[in-house]
Formats: structure tokens, sequence, C-alpha cells
């Protein structure tokens, strides 16, 4: 890469301010910028950086004025942060993949690989495994009897899929995930469990990330169901049964329950736990570390374990880090 | 699978209402029941999906009453989910299972592997592990040296099994779970820390079951002991020379500290968190998102971080809610 | 090992108070012991023990004065948990390492592989890997594109390394560790979300120890760096772009979310989180299970969600545990 402020003003119908002629062969932050490099300033925290930045050329929003004289080239557009993205995604694209089926992989004589598919060395395609086009098996992958994986789909290295599960299009699995184990269900007989049989499967959608490490849990009858553009951050744990709404976000390390179902367009921070069985409506924001154990309407916004409206929160931890004073308080009331 | 809601009564001891020539191919959830399905209704809080259902068959609790018409024929059984969990691992049982050594996973020269063992793609069994008859190791699984695995136990694809730790007989290990890492033991010497090696072992008895992603970290000396019987879910970590008494079931995301003492019995939630040399007795019981930091009373129920008993809990957390109103009373106090 | 008290405390410099010649041929717990075992008592919780220990040899501390009589031969050191930890780490080093590169292994052609490192069965070691002297790999590893590692590292069974990423000399990565999988970053589109392409890497630096299952994002842009000494426990999450300090030690199922900077020498609890973009400063200190979202003072030790000082926290939380009591009396009051 070695792009002019021009060319890349141009490609992003953006305005440059200052040498049209400066280019740059890379990316950086702001606050790590070198010479040659292209960065970002979009969130007013690192406004001071721009005065200071060794960049050589930074993607501001057209009605940025700067408190100071840059160095910097400039390039003015609507919005910088997506701009900006929208680069790196170019970037990305242009890449090498990797490619190929290595003769080092087991794929079951059944199964047939589209020409434009890689499958890396260790992977293990078992029978009836159906494969959509463009689909990237990484190395010590497991995709298990009958499971399906759609067009464009990315398994990194060690992730395990269980027998019968489906993911969709456009997904990534991040390594070591693990999607289908057995739900956790066990019913008491006298002092020990019996195990109930996991008959279900998973269901992911189209256009869902999950994380590294985390755990999905196939369904003791019908499916766990991860709705299209979910996105899961890792070491998350999803028990049976559970379905989560469209476009939903879920931070690492938060866990839910056997079935309980998350609406659509949530954010769910990192650490948080549900309950099972429970309902959450549409939109719910949950803050991290968050403990829910009943049903929450559409649109609320919560913390703390269990969980309250956010702002009642706050008010009250405000007086909790307080309260030996509220004790002094009442004691001098009580003197009087 | 096709059977008559005549022959599953049989089976089952139970007596048929409705049409005893119903048949049906499959299990379902009553709220997912289509025509041919076999469903049950245990829990009131799913009694409406009774008359509403499409399922073909329901099995009921004996003593159950309809509340209206029912359009599916009913079985009546003593305990109606206890009856549907022994249909669920007959039909797991009758299910065909993995079968036969892979000529590509590595086994060292001097393990004898049982006739009727699975050992699947790029297994490894390192030196001097020991196995039980009907044993079944996934494929990318690691067999460390000198590990015995039981009769009848499963282990998961990808799981990772350190030298010398034991797991009992009909065990399961779910994809990815770390058996006999280090334990997290480190002695500072001045700023840095120095490594205490971890010389002992994992030993896990009969009849455990060790969730997904789960991490069982080997003794400093001696074992870290999971005992018969303990059911882990997914993503716990247990901490070097931890034991876990009989019977105990830990849900996801629980935390131990090492060489903590859980009696039997016991009832982790999930996201627990317990400090480290700690003993909890039989039975207790510690909601989520719990947290310990000193021994517990045998038969404890507790929640909180740190825990206190549950009731107590809920009632200070009654008042922390509406501590603001609580500030407004004395203020009203102190003006008189 | 079979090993006089007399050999041992020469070795350690210590002095012997009983039979210089009774022997050892095993370490062993002060409460676990058995004849012919060497044990050490440096906690004087574990005092009692040493009054009834069936170990042949217990190593204290020279001005440690029992309070009765002890069966066992005693060794006086200046430090007896050092010096115990010392022997413990010269036994290490003497038992048999895995030596040697598994034809099964698959190694890049472009790979030099120094003669005394060790691949395992069905390592992934990708073109462009740079490996230092005495590398361990063990099975079922994937080395991505590009990766460096230092001398003297060891990367245990199923450790997922993705393209790009550098570890240091003499450090430890534990089974199923995930190094350099995307952060977490997207950008609202609407109702959808894009990706934000992770172009960045990780960079561990020396004698860094990585535990079981814990994962470790690959930056934005830049890197997310581990500094020198830096020892994180099991199934921590670690977010792009997070640097962690000098000597910092975090445990298990610790959360960091994106871009927060640690400083040297903190301890971070158990399941404790910290929201993005934090700072805190050197020799921080944070209780199991607290939460951050606040930048935090060098030398600060705190406690809860949100986090607060330790002593503050205690002395609110006794209250919090009492708080009807407090009603019961503003009640009393309001009705004087």
């Amino acid at each position: 890469m070695n792009f002019s402020a021009l060319m890349i003003a141009e490609y992003l119908g953006g305005v440059v301010e200052g040498d049209p002629q400066t280019t740059v062969d890379r990316f950086a932050k702001i606050e790590e910028g070198s010479a040659g490099a292209l960065s970002f300033m979009a969130n007013p925290k690192y406004e001071n950086y721009l005065y200071t930045t060794d960049s050589s050329i930074v993607i501001v929003s057209q009605d940025f004025s700067p408190a100071g004289p840059v160095k910097a080239t400039l390039i003015r557009v609507p919005d910088a942060y997506s701009a900006f993205a929208g680069l790196l995604r170019l970037y990305e694209q242009s890449r090498p993949k990797p490619t190929g089926v290595s003769p080092q992989a087991a794929i079951a004589a059944d199964v047939a690989v589209p020409a434009n598919c890689y499958v890396g060395e260790f992977a293990v395609v078992s029978e009836g495994v159906s494969l959509g086009e463009n689909v990237a098996i990484y190395p010590h992958s497991y995709i298990g009897q009958g499971v399906k994986i759609g067009a464009g789909t990315t398994i990194h290295a060690g992730v395990k899929i269980y027998e019968g599960c489906v993911i969709g299009e456009n997904c990534t699995v991040h390594a070591g995930a693990v999607i289908g184990a057995d739900g956790f269900g066990f019913a008491p007989e006298g002092e020990d469990y019996a195990k109930i049989p996991q008959i279900g499967n998973v269901v992911i959608e189209d256009n869902v990330d999950i994380g590294a490490n985390t755990c999905v849990d196939r369904a003791t009858m019908g499916s766990t169901v991860i709705r299209r553009g979910v996105k899961l951050d890792n070491l998350i744990q999803i028990g049976h049964n559970v379905e989560i709404g469209e476009n939903s976000v879920v931070a690492a390390q938060a866990g839910m329950a056997g079935s309980s179902k998350l609406g659509r367009g949530c954010m769910i921070g990192g650490q948080v736990g549900l309950a099972g069985h429970l309902t959450l409506g549409d939109g719910v924001k949950m803050g991290a570390q968050s403990g829910i154990d009943k049903d929450i309407e559409a649109g609320s916004v919560l913390l703390g374990s269990p969980a309250m409206p956010v702002m009642k929160f706050h008010r009250a931890w405000a007086i909790f880090r307080n309260l030996p004073e509220l004790v002094a308080r009442v004691n001098a009331l009580e003197k009087k």
C-alpha cells in the first residue's frame, strides 16, 4: 500500500487540507503514529494527539475545527470513524487468504468441498457435512456429522462443532469456540444426578460472529438459536435452548442459562449473568457484571445484581458508599 | 422410531387417555410440537401449551387434571419428567456411536487399546496411557503420558489432559476442557515472580461430567480431586488442590481458587467465585454471582458478594434499591 | 530421588534437627505426608499438622519454635517456603522433557526448527514462523503465519496463535489459550453491525505465563501488549489494545475490555472486570469480583462493583448486611 492524500480523499469523497501529495503506507492509531502512517480522529478525547502526532495523514470529520496548528495533512469526510473503518476493510480484503484443501485434513468421503473452500491441516470434516462456497476451515477444527456451514463462513483453528449443528452464511467463529456440546441437564435421582440426553442442536443464522473459547450448548430438544447479525465476544456461555434475537451484542464472559430468550438489538455487558427461563425484550441494555433473575421489558437499561434501572442503581450505590455517614446521622438523631 | 401411544404406555407402565394407536416418530418440546411428536408436561408454567400443542402424544403426571379440552393423546405416569427423560435416554442409547481406531490417530506403541474403544482422527494417546473398555476419544484430544481413563468414559473433541491425571469410569469430558494444566503458583522474588512447580495431578472419580472449555488445574503436590457424581458446567475454573465432594453441581463460569474444599451435594450457581483455602460443608447452596471469602457451614444457602444468608441478602437489597428514600426520611427527621 | 536430611540441609544451607540419615523419595503436603515424604511448614495455619504428620522430613523456618514434640526430622532454613520451592524446581528440571520433531507435525518448508526444539504430533507451524532455541510446541498447537516465539518458551497442547503475534523468551502458554483472535470491534450500521478489521497483533514479552483457555485479542491497530513477567491465570479475557505492565498478576476469569492500560506490579483478583479505555496505575490491587469503570491511581486497593477503597467497601457492606435494622431505627425515630 502506498497512497497519496489525494487518492484517499477521492476514494472517500473527502477534502484534503494540506499537501495532497503526502503518502502513507500503513495504518496507525493517532497516539502511536509515525511518518508514513494514516490515522483518524473521531473521539474528542483523542483531539490532543492531533497536534502532536507524527502520522502523515489524519482523517477527521468535516465539521471539526482544530484548536491549534496541525502538522499532518487532514482529509475531511462526513464521518471520520466510518470512513477509516471502510479503508481498513478494503485493506483486509486485499490481504491473501489461505486456500486449498490440505492433504493432511480428514474429510469424509461423502463430503463435497466446493473448489474455493479452504480446509487446513488436521481439520476433521465428518460424514454428511455440507459446506457452502468460500468456506474456510482452519487447522484442528472438528466439524461433526451432518453439520451445515453456509457460504463465506470462516471457522478458525481448533473450533469444535458437534453433530447436527447449523452455521449460517458469512459467519466467523474464532479459535477454541465450542458449538453444540451437551446442555447442562441432570435430574436428581436420590443423591445422584441422572443425565437428561440433549438431542437438539444449535442453529446459528447469517452474519454472526462467535468469539474465541465461547460455548454455545445444544438444545435438550429443538434448537439453541443465535439469530442473524448477533455478535458474541470471547468466553461466553450460552445455555441449552437459549435464543438470542437479531443484532444483539454480548460482551466477553457473559453467561445465559438454559431456555432464556433475548430480544433484538440488545446490548449485554461483560460478565453479565442471566438466570434460566427468562425473557428479555428488544433493545435491553445490561451493564457489565449485572445479574438478571426475572423477565425484563423491552428498552430497559439495567445495572447491578440483581439488576435495577441504571440511574436508580447509581443513586443507591452513591448512598451505599457512604452508609457509615448515614448511620452517624441516625446515631445523632437518636441522641437528641 | 415409530411408536404408538399403547407401546409407550406399556413401556412406561402408564395409562393412555385418547387414541392408543396414535403414533409418534420424534421428541419435541410441548411449545414447539407438531403432528408426530411426543412431548411431556410436568411444569405447571407450561400447562397452557397443553391445550394448543400440535404434538400427537403428551406424557403427563397421573394426578394432573386438565382445565380444558386436549387434542393430544395423553399418557399418564407417576412422574412425567422422569418418564420422558427415560425415553430420551433409550433413544440416545439406540443411536449409532463412533467406533474403531483411526489410522490417523497417534497412539504410543506401549498403549493397549481395548477392542471396543473409539479413537478419532488426530487424537494423541501418549506413552503409558491406560484405557478402560468402551472408552471414546474424539478427534484432536490429547491424552498425556501415564494418564488413566476408566471404562465407559467419553472424551470429546479437543480435550487436553496433561500427564499423570486420572479419569474415572463413565465420565464425560466435553470439547476444549483442559485437565491438569499447572496450578497458578508463583512466589514473589523481589519485583518478579518465581514459578512454583506443580508436580501433583488431577483425579476425577466415576460418573463425573465436565463441561466444554472448563479447566481443572493439577495440584502443587498431591491431587486436585473431583469426587464421584460431580457435574461441572462449561467455562469453570477449578484451582490447584481443590476438592469437590460427591454429587456436587457447579454451574457455568463459576471459579474456585486453590485448595478450597467443597462438601457433598453442594449446588454452586453460575459465575460464583470462591477464594482459596476455604472449606464449604455438605449441601451448601450458593446463588449465582455470589462470592465467598470464608468457611461456610453445611446446609447454608447464600447469596451476594461477599455472600450472606439468602433471605438476609434479599431483605437488605430491597432496602438498598430504595436508599434515596431512606435518606429523605433521615433528612426530614433532621429538619424537625 | 532418594536423599538424606543431611544432603538436603547441605544443599539448602540449613540445619538438621533430628536424624540426619532420614531419607525421603518424594514431596508431599504436610497434611498428606507419609513415611518417605519431604514436606514444609511455613504458614502458621498449618502448624498443627507438624505434630501429627507422617512425613519423614519437614523444612521449617530457622526461628520457628515447636509448641510440642515433633516426630519428623526438621531442617531449619531462613525461608522454608522459598527453600522448598527451590527443591521443587530442582526436581522439575530433572524430569525428562519431550524432545524431537514429530514427523506427524505440519511445519512449513521455510521454517527453521533449532535442533533442540520439540514439536509434537499434529502441531501446525505456518510459513514465516521464527522459533528460538529450546522451544517446545505440544500437539495440536497452531502457530499462525509469521509468528515469532522466543527461546525457552513452552506452548502446550492445543494453543492457537493467530498470524503475526510475537511471544517472548521463557514464556509458558497453557493448553487451549488463544492468542491474537480478532478484537471485538463492530460499528453500528443502521440496525446491523459492521466489523472493524483488527489488523494489529499481540506482543507478549519474556517470562510471561498464560493460563489454560485464556484469550488475548489482537489489536485493532498496533499491539495488545503483555509486558515481561506478567502472570495470567486461566479463562481470562484480554481485549484488543490492552497493555498489562511488568510483573502484574491476574487471577482466573478476570476480564479487561479494549484499550485499558494496567500498570506494573498490579494484582487483579478472580472474576474482576475492567471497562474499556481505562488507566490503572502501578501496584493497584483489585479484590475478587470487583468492577472498574474509571481510571485508578497507583497503589489503590479496591473492592466492589463499582469498586471503592477496600476498607470503605467493608464498612459499607457491614451496614448493608443489617440495613433492616437501620430502617427499624428510622421507623422508631419517626414515631417519636
